[in-house]
């Protein structure tokens, strides 16, 4: 299959540079004995995941349960669930699948969640292996670190859960701009976690794991001591809001690091206008969270902006050539996660020959 | 299934309510002889659709091949494509649904698509019914009302189509604040649609169908000479967004023909803090096209923001009680469309309980 054949909207991927991110990241890790299981709520494809695993993942990251079912399904190990999980439901269902994956992670955060889930597990009689999800400044889950020695004992109680270590995602340093500020915002985030873990230590709790670290401070937690692993998710893709944060050592404005692989190929359905066109990509194509337009990649002048749910409108600017009826633009998407949760599946392309088309599962369920 | 078992986040349809919703419009649209078409691409969803069929819509609108696949499966007649449709594999795909139903309406807005249309429609000898899409003020689609009457003509030489009448959505009018203002509005611009088809029916084409009107004009546009039939969507679930336009003759600040019969399920994840919890929906769970926030349910006092893809955070206002960990709350959506699109399907509600689950079909293909 042609590009030109691909029904619009869809989601391309440029499978040329994903591979060259798939190994960017893994010789990153390797030169600097930092484990990654990478964040697959980024693409929710097991395609993907495959492929970071064959890389030298030690395994992946799931937001949801229904991301982590899909992993499993696809026979990848070390899963790790890095969101708190407290519906009595969704543990049962959890607890299916740590029957099926005995090495897989579960984060807690809250001594109810700690006995709905050791109570769920001695009635299976299976133990689950648990990291403490502590909160390093970005206040949305986990516990607080001074709180984190006595949860740990709390923890200890129950013999079913084996605590294996702890979690540290600071979600408020990933996209802060220019490389000295994000390394000082992570860093004072890690110190908090790198502590606990040493205090943890002394009192008798051997940990194996510190977990923490997007694509905006891989390059930066990874050489932390005490973290033993990150997980970065939009590295594979990129983003217009990953870009913009700058490369390292603040030499670039651009964050460089890894290649803009994921575009959205758009359709012109409309010519009505002299100086502007409609394409067939609009809020239900594009994820709106952040504030940056879609950026129509390799032509310039041309703007896009929304316009409503199934269409965009791209202007043109004075002088520039007007895309014709039927021409297909491709446009960088502002947020990689939410835009990738819109399809259900994604092209992965060569050049301009479709290579294979890989599901993308749904998040919630 | 009770409500406390559902997996979060969920989609929520408050049956009594969407019933009562699905009626007035019915009644509506009977006591004022204006034939309806609902909008399929608000919910996406067949179970929805035969229940308006039922109530005594012609037919459904949609804004996609994928929607109007799922809709032709579910054995819905009377299917309107409101979206220009040029690719030539989509032309294809349309061809075959059109086979399997003659009394199928497509839009067009173009030379270039009525050739292309007419192509497909001669090399299978099945002809295919066309509306002319206007623009009369939306500027995203359709051809300008000064240029129909040549291109009626330019149809009119292509024997397989069948010109039935004209599309004249106008987007702009639809969430005009304020009663008189959206009258204004819609009146202007649909004055030039009923121009058009004078013009037209002067010069020997009889139309039929004159379709235009969203949730925000229903009751405006049904009464117009020359309109036949509207196509709102939203009236089945509303949101926030339509909520604030204002009531029929600015009686009330607040939208109330129909009620808001949606709302997405949360649970409270983490309450780490003593003025604010984590909960389990974020822009994943929510669209953010609109600059309103999510409402929470019942409870006052409660402020809903996104915090991510995968969580957002609720603050309780000075002495108000913080919900309880494992808590859930319903919130209403700033959006409907683009929000139902997030999900694969919608829990029916009857007070608390699950009635039925009805899936949801994806947009693109």
């Amino acid at each position: 299959m042609h590009r030109d054949e691909i029904p619009t909207p869809a989601l391309l991927l440029d499978l040329q540079l994903f591979e060259t991110n798939i190994t960017a990241l893994a010789q990153h890790c390797k030169w600097h004995r930092c484990a990654y299981r990478p964040h697959v709520k980024t693409h929710k494809c097991p395609d993907i995941a495959k492929r970071q695993i064959a890389a030298g993942a030690v395994g992946v990251s799931v937001a949801t349960l229904t991301e982590a079912e899909a992993m499993v399904r696809a026979g990848i190990n070390g899963v790790l669930l890095t969101s708190p999980i407290i519906e009595p439901a969704k543990i049962a269902n959890l607890m299916k699948l740590v029957s099926r994956q005995r090495d897989m992670l579960v984060t807690v955060g809250h001594p109810l969640q700690v006995e709905r889930l050791a109570a769920a597990a001695e009635s299976l009689e299976i133990p689950v292996n648990v990291l403490i999800d502590l909160d390093v400044g970005d206040k949305r889950t986990g516990i607080l670190p001074e709180l984190a020695e006595g949860f740990a004992k709390y923890i200890s109680k129950f013999p079913l859960l084996k605590l294996r270590g702890l979690q540290a995602y600071a979600g408020h340093a990933s996209h802060v701009v220019g490389f000295k500020a994000r390394t000082n915002a992570t860093r004072t985030a890690m110190e908090k976690a790198v502590t606990v873990r040493e205090e943890l230590e002394r009192a008798g709790f051997p940990l194996g794991i510190l977990t923490c670290g997007s694509t905006g401070t891989f390059n930066i937690d990874s050489s932390i001591n005490g973290v033993t692993e990150i997980q970065p998710g939009s590295y594979v893709f990129m983003d217009l809001d990953y870009r913009r944060i700058g490369g390292q050592n603040d030499t670039t404005t651009s964050f460089d690091d890894f290649a803009m692989s994921l575009t959205v190929l758009t359709t012109v359905v409309s010519t009505t206008y002299s100086q502007r066109v409609t394409v067939d990509a609009g809020t239900k194509a594009l994820a709106t969270d952040v504030p940056i337009a879609p950026e129509v990649k390799e032509l310039t002048g041309l703007t896009y902006r929304r316009a409503g749910d199934e269409f965009g409108i791209v202007s043109v600017a004075e002088g520039g050539k007007r895309p014709s009826l039927g021409e297909r633009l491709e446009l960088y998407v502002p947020h990689c996660d939410p835009t990738v949760n819109l399809y259900d599946k994604i092209y992965a392309m060569r050049r301009d020959e479709v290579e294979a088309i890989w599901p993308v599962v749904r998040g919630y369920g």
